[in-house]
C-alpha cells in the first residue's frame, strides 16, 4: 500500500448520491409496488424506504468508471441491495433485533419464517439480476463472471458469519481475526459490488481488481464505524435498530478489542462482565463506554477506520484521473461519522 | 398432453443409479472430508451420508442425453444436491421438524443460526458451481443460461414456500392449487435440475424444454408420493424425519384435501379438527388415516401420481430412442412406492 493521492488528483466532484438514490428508489417503487401483496409485500417493506444505498451506488459508479452503461447495469445494482437486504433479514432473526431502520424489523411484522424465505428470495433475485443485464445487453461473459464474484462473495460471508457465531464473546480476539470478520461481514459485499459493476460494465481485470480492493477498504472502515456506533451517543439515537445489539450478542467489536487489551484487570473485568451478561444490556453499554473512554479507544478505532479510508481513496490515484473515478472516491467520504 | 409411449421404445436399461450415487457420493467426500470443522463439517453433516440424489442424477441424464460430458457438469450436479439440502436445512427450523434421515436435523445439532447461515451458503455454493462448470470448459453463454434457471427456480421456490405458509390449515385448496403448490415445493427444483443439465450439456431449446418438463411432471408425482407417505403405515417407518410433521404444520397434502371434499360432513369434521388441533399429533394422524381410508383418498393420490408419471414419460418419447434417454426415463420409475 505504497500509493498516495498525488497534487494531480482534481478535487471530489459533488456527489450524484442523491441523484442515483432517487434512480435506485424509482426502480424498487417500479418492482415492488404499492400494491404488492404476498412475498413482493414483504420485500417492499425491506427495500423501501431505502438506506445508504453504498452497496448499489458502488455498481453504478463502478461500472460509470470504466466505460459501463447505467441502464444495463441497473438490475445488478438493485440485485445487490436486495442481497444485502436478505442477509439483514436474516441477522435480525438470528440477533433477536426487533427493530431496523427505525421499524418493526421484518421478522416481528411478518413472521420468522416469512422473514427466511423473504431473505433467501432476495439471494436468489441476486443472480436473476445478472439475467436481466444480459437481456439489457451486456455480453455472456461478462454475465458469466459477474455470476463467479457473486456466488464467492455469498459463499464468503456466510463462511464469516457462521464463523462470528463461534466468536461471540471472545475479547482476546485479535486484530488480524477482527479484520478478517469485518471483511466477511461487510467488505466482501463491497467489493463484489464494485467488481460487478466493473465487470458488466466492461473493466479490463486489473481495473476491475482495483475497484474491488477499494471496495474492499472501504467496507473495512465502513464495520469500524458501525462498530463505534453504540457507543456514540449522539450517533447512536439515528441508528434506527437498537444500540445495544452487539452488546446483547457478545460481539468482540474493534472498540471493545482494543479497549480490553488496554485496559488493567479491573477494566478488563468490567468489560468482560458488561459483555457476557444478558441481563441487562443498557446497564452494560455504559459500563463499556466508560472503559472505552479511559482507553481511548474509540478514537483509535476512529483512526483506523480513517485509515482504512484513505487507503481506499489513494488506491484510485491508478487510474486514470477522470470525473466518473472521482465520483467512486468521493464514496469513501460517506463513511465519516455525521457529526 | 398427447403423446404415448410407441411400441418402438425400447425397455429401460438397468438403471445408472448406484454407479451414479457412487460417483456424487465419492465427489461430496472430497468436496467435505472428514476433517472437516466449521461451516464445512456442518454441510458434511448434512450432506453425507447422501439421500436419493434424484435432483443431481437429473442434472448428468440430462446432460448425458444431449451429447454432453458428465465430468463438466459434475459440478452442478453437486450444486443442485446443495441448494436441495439448503432448502431442507430451512424447512426443518420452520416446520420444527428436529429429525432428518433418520438423524437429529442440523438446527437441532448445531443451532438454528448455524443452520440458517449454513443453508445461504448451500444456495451460494449453487451458482458457485456453475463457475466450476466454466473452468471445466463449458461455455460462458451456457453456464449464463444455466444460471438464469438456476436463479429463476430459486426465486420461485421461495415464492411457492411463502404461499404454503399462508395455505396452513386450509382444506378448501382445489386440486390446481394443490398442484401449483407441490409445482413449486419439488416439480420446480426438479425442472430445474433436468434443464441445467441440457443446457450445460449444450442441448437445443425444444430438447431442454422437453426434458424440464419432464423434470415437472416427475416432482409433482414425487410431490404426491411424499404427500402420502405419512399415511402409509409401513413406508412411514422408513422416513426418516417426524411421520406427524404435516399434521403439526397444518399442511394440506393432496390425500387430506381429496378426502375432505369426498367426505360426509363428520369426516370432514374430523379432519379439520385432526389438522388444527396441535396438541396431539399422533392421535391426529391416526384419525386422518381413518377418513383417508374411508374415502379411497390414498389411491386415488397414488393414481394421480402414476398419471404425471406415466406423462413424464411419455415426453420422452419425442426425443430420438437413445440408451441415454432411456436412462432418463428410468428416473420417473424411482418414485414408485418400494412396498
Amino acid at each position: 500500500m505504497t500509493a498516495q493521492p498525488n497534487e494531480d488528483t482534481p478535487p471530489d466532484p459533488p456527489s450524484r448520491r442523491v441523484e442515483f438514490a432517487e434512480l435506485l428508489e424509482a426502480e424498487f417503487v417500479r418492482r415492488w409496488p404499492g400494491r404488492s401483496v404476498g412475498l413482493d409485500a414483504v420485500h417492499r417493506y425491506a427495500m423501501i424506504p431505502p438506506g445508504k444505498l453504498l452497496r448499489p451506488s458502488l455498481v453504478l459508479h463502478a461500472a460509470l468508471a470504466v466505460g459501463g452503461e447505467l441502464g444495463a447495469v441497473l438490475p445488478a445494482a438493485v440485485g445487490v441491495e436486495g442481497a444485502h437486504v436478505g442477509s439483514l433479514l436474516h441477522d435480525d432473526i438470528i440477533d433477536r433485533d426487533t427493530q431496523r431502520r427505525g421499524r418493526a424489523a421484518v421478522h416481528t411484522e411478518f413472521g420468522p419464517a416469512q422473514a427466511v424465505v423473504a431473505g433467501n428470495a432476495l439471494f436468489f433475485s441476486w443472480f436473476a439480476a445478472l439475467s436481466e443485464c444480459r437481456r439489457l445487453g451486456v455480453p455472456a461473459d461478462r454475465v458469466e463472471r459477474a455470476m463467479a464474484v457473486q456466488a464467492e462473495a455469498g459463499v464468503a460471508i456466510c463462511r464469516g458469519a457462521f464463523d462470528e457465531l463461534a466468536m461471540r464473546g471472545d475479547l482476546e480476539l485479535g486484530v488480524g481475526a477482527y479484520v478478517a470478520m469485518a471483511r466477511a461481514k461487510t467488505a466482501v459485499l463491497l467489493a463484489a459490488a464494485c467488481r460487478v459493476g466493473a465487470i458488466l460494465g466492461g473493466g479490463d481485470a486489473p481495473t476491475t481488481e482495483l475497484l474491488g480492493e477499494f471496495g474492499d477498504h472501504l467496507g473495512i472502515c465502513f464495520q469500524i464505524r458501525d462498530d463505534v456506533l453504540p457507543y456514540d451517543p449522539i450517533a447512536a439515537r439515528t441508528m434506527g435498530k437498537p444500540s445495544d445489539s452487539d452488546v446483547r450478542n457478545r460481539r468482540p467489536t474493534l472498540p471493545v478489542l482494543i479497549a480490553h487489551r488496554r485496559a488493567d484487570p479491573k477494566g478488563r473485568a468490567a468489560l468482560r462482565h458488561a459483555l457476557l451478561d444478558e441481563t441487562e444490556p443498557e446497564l452494560a453499554l455504559c459500563r463499556i463506554r466508560a472503559v472505552l473512554e479511559r482507553t481511548g479507544a474509540l478514537d483509535t478505532a476512529h483512526a483506523m477506520a480513517d485509515e482504512y479510508a484513505r487507503r481506499a481513496r489513494a488506491l484510485l490515484t491508478r487510474l486514470p484521473a477522470t470525473a466518473q473515478v472521482a465520483h467512486v472516491r468521493a464514496l469513501a467520504l460517506l463513511t465519516r461519522p455525521a457529526h
